[in-house]
């Protein structure tokens, strides 16, 4: 098995038909249900260029709309968040649209056969899963988000990530193709010479990976050195999340569902990445630190540590990659063998030779 | 009828058409007769990326050329304005052009056949009207100004454009695809939200359309609450322009005249907008406050009220060709629907429409 | 003879199929052997986008190579220039290469068939003339480093290049097509008007054309006003280079080797040109100054004037190249006369017609 020809990194057609397919055409994740908690708070994703706002309606319910006026095309929502007071309205003319996106108000629009119930803004797919919300632009989308995540939802079950709370939300400039991170992420033959720090607590020869699905890759790794968790000491600085077993407590997860989203289970705390395509060799990295409510409100609560072991490490790995994507654009590239360690991005890569050609 | 197609403010290819019937086809206005009130006296106008020297000859007669050198092509004013001393002088080998563009000296080209009446500068057409500059890059011009002008100049004669002089002149860099800009001046049902100032002074429902034209479209405002002109206070503190009748200066003009030219006439000075697309989603703006000669030459002359006011409302109508520009990119956009106030921009859609298809 | 049409200085396909045929297909010039004086050194080129690792095996060899692992691509050295240790080690997974680029050292790459001797860094031609290190990346190179200069190395042997060391490097970013800078340093008419420092020390009219050759043009220049080298005061504050006969020491030469090396003999120091195309409109020119070891040992060398005069002096071609891809870019542009004092140019020309169609 060989890593992906030099097009996959480099040819912006190419580059195009991946965002189609994966971005445009699979359910991402864009952000947590925390962030529209109330009816009316909004915030907006960046879905490949497409700007959406992603907001709650009175009755709960998660509802997601293409930022676009449908008078004359307006974008609506100029500020990344914000709370609308049970209305949305276009700054242009005043259209205004109710949360569920119908158009209520157009003025001076009345005669010539016009009807408000032509105009609704124009919705796209949202669902909810474990405190993700996930976004679907597709027109029609192939299946629903429950059949896209497959078995993921019970194998996750015990860290109870709906329960999780923001502490630390960073965002990552990478000069690299997106798969590149994904290929990075999925194996750890790199850590003993990329990352010192991480390689102290954690031994890069153990654990297991799952063997292939359809919608994810990932596996295990064990600590090391008498670590509980990823931090520069390895000390754990807060309790067990609750819903974990000893074998859980013993462990960290790395999964990448696809198409963007990376989900690294720590024995108390849950790392998220959410990856976000720019071009062919730019990619924006979103990284999440969620911590359990019932730690974050005591008195000496810390997160820091693990923040700050992992910015560390992100930022080693986003560095390496953008040395692969200088790499692997080079006419002097040709793909180059897979060791045994690096079976899960060889998995990947199979995935996206199945998908794009 | 219905906005434009999504293609029409998001295509490359399509923009260069565009470029090629409205800008590279047509009279497009550069500036004023005044930037060239003495023989010599030169400035660049700088067309879809085209540098053009705009000078005057002895005769008195406006003459534009390629900025470009006969010899080895070089680009020969750097200077955006200045006078030649009777002789346009190439930087590079001094190769040496009269005003009229005949070529005087060219140091060492003897022998070979070669004679200076076969190298003048590439002159293109330059023609003046009410003291506005217009210059046409066609090879064989489908038209004179005049025929293109139509009624144009009998329809605003009285304010005597001519007379005028330039007081303030400013550049606006918009993001936006330079017929969002045209729609946007070309309609007031969006100053109610969007311009508060503004519509203290005028009644965005008042006022009359001028009929389908050929050459432009345009139409009448009126004042409310005793405003006599367009400023924050809607006091007027100049003399009415010497020309106009009784219900001339009871009414703010505002005209459209293809391509590139924005005239907005009141009853005591007249502001210009001249639009310069860069790309198919970026404009610069020029845009200039003329006042008669008398009253600027009074001691207690003031003119920075209608500078202040016209600032204002220009960033607030860029923002929002801002936002347009961003919606109408989406895949999310579809076109919608033009109201009865919405008639100008509808009508400029629809040679639009004719022109490029 | 006629100037190159507009489509050789603004068309992007035609500027990549001549980075095929002069900077893919040649030996480029990258840098001076001193650079890699000891076994180890290294120091990165950048050939039209490709990163190439230059170096000095232990037997005294220069080599080059990509600067790509075999593994999964990525590039090996981030740094500019260094020293190995005796293998060159990638960052990610730890492959490691000799100096002579096998593969020694592949960390659980064991099984499988995997054979170290499949997977050596990829290699490019390399090879020395007096002190210059030139490169070839095309995969068979047509022909030898020696083939390439023809009569050359022969005719400059008395400047002795190889025994000089640079005092002096300057890199400068130029806003025009690589050509017009050689076609601007292949003629001296423009010395009058453009460079008024350098026409008080050298006859702009004197000296010899060189005959028509295959693989550079090139010619004498002769001083005058009593001056004896290149500088603001035609002063010389060195010893003529050693090998130099009387009439050697009389002139200054000026030679444009193909592709992209530009040598300027003086009596008592060389000035190198390397020209770097970045894209149709854009080039980095690096300059160097070298001067005799003997003379730069000396308590009281001096060696700013000629690179205080030669920095003024580019600077002035730089922007007069500048303004000349403004203007040949221009719809206004058409191929205009050369005379007979610019047949240097009009030779380079016929060979770039030749070349690329």
């Amino acid at each position: 098995m060989k890593t992906l020809e030099g097009k996959y990194y480099a040819d912006p057609g190419l580059f195009r038909e991946e965002m189609e397919r994966f971005y445009f055409g699979m359910w991402v994740c864009v952000g947590r249900s925390e962030q529209v908690e109330k009816a009316g708070q909004y915030f907006l994703a960046h879905v490949v260029g497409e700007s959406v706002i992603v907001t709650r309606e009175e009755s709960g319910t998660v509802r997601a709309f293409y930022n676009v006026c449908r008078h004359r095309g307006t974008q609506i929502c100029a500020a990344e968040k914000g709370e609308f007071s049970g209305r949305i309205q276009c700054p242009y003319h005043a259209w205004t649209y109710g949360l569920d996106g119908r158009l209520l108000a157009s003025p001076h629009m009345e005669g010539d056969g016009f009807r408000k119930e032509d105009y609704p803004l124009r919705g796209v797919g949202a669902e909810e899963w474990e405190g993700n919300i996930f976004v679907n632009l597709a027109s029609e989308p192939r299946r629903t988000l429950k059949e896209q995540l497959g078995d993921l939802p019970e194998k996750f079950a015990a860290w109870r990530m709906s329960e999780l709370r923001r502490y630390k939300h960073e965002r990552y400039e990478v000069k690299s193709n997106w798969k590149l991170i994904v290929e990075n992420y999925n194996e750890c033959l790199h850590c003993p010479i990329l990352h010192p720090a991480l390689n102290k607590v954690t031994n890069y020869m153990s654990g297991d990976n799952d063997p292939s699905h359809d919608g994810y890759v990932g596996g295990s790794m064990e600590f090391r050195g008498g670590a509980e968790t990823m931090s520069v000491d390895g000390v754990r600085r807060r309790d067990f999340l609750p819903g974990l077993n000893e074998e859980q407590r013993k462990v960290v997860l790395y999964y990448a569902v696809y198409p963007n989203l990376f989900l690294s289970f720590h024995p108390d705390y849950v790392m998220v990445h959410r990856l976000w395509p720019k071009a062919v060799d730019r990619t924006e990295v979103e990284t999440e630190w969620l911590f359990h409510p019932a730690e974050m409100t005591k008195e000496d609560f810390c997160g820091d540590d693990a923040v700050e072991f992992w910015d560390l490490t992100n930022r080693e790995d986003w560095w390496i990659t953008e040395q692969s994507q200088k790499g692997v654009s080079s006419r002097g590239y040709v793909p180059g063998p897979y060791s045994k360690s690096e079976g899960l991005p060889a998995e990947f890569d199979r995935k996206i030779r199945e998908v794009v050609k």
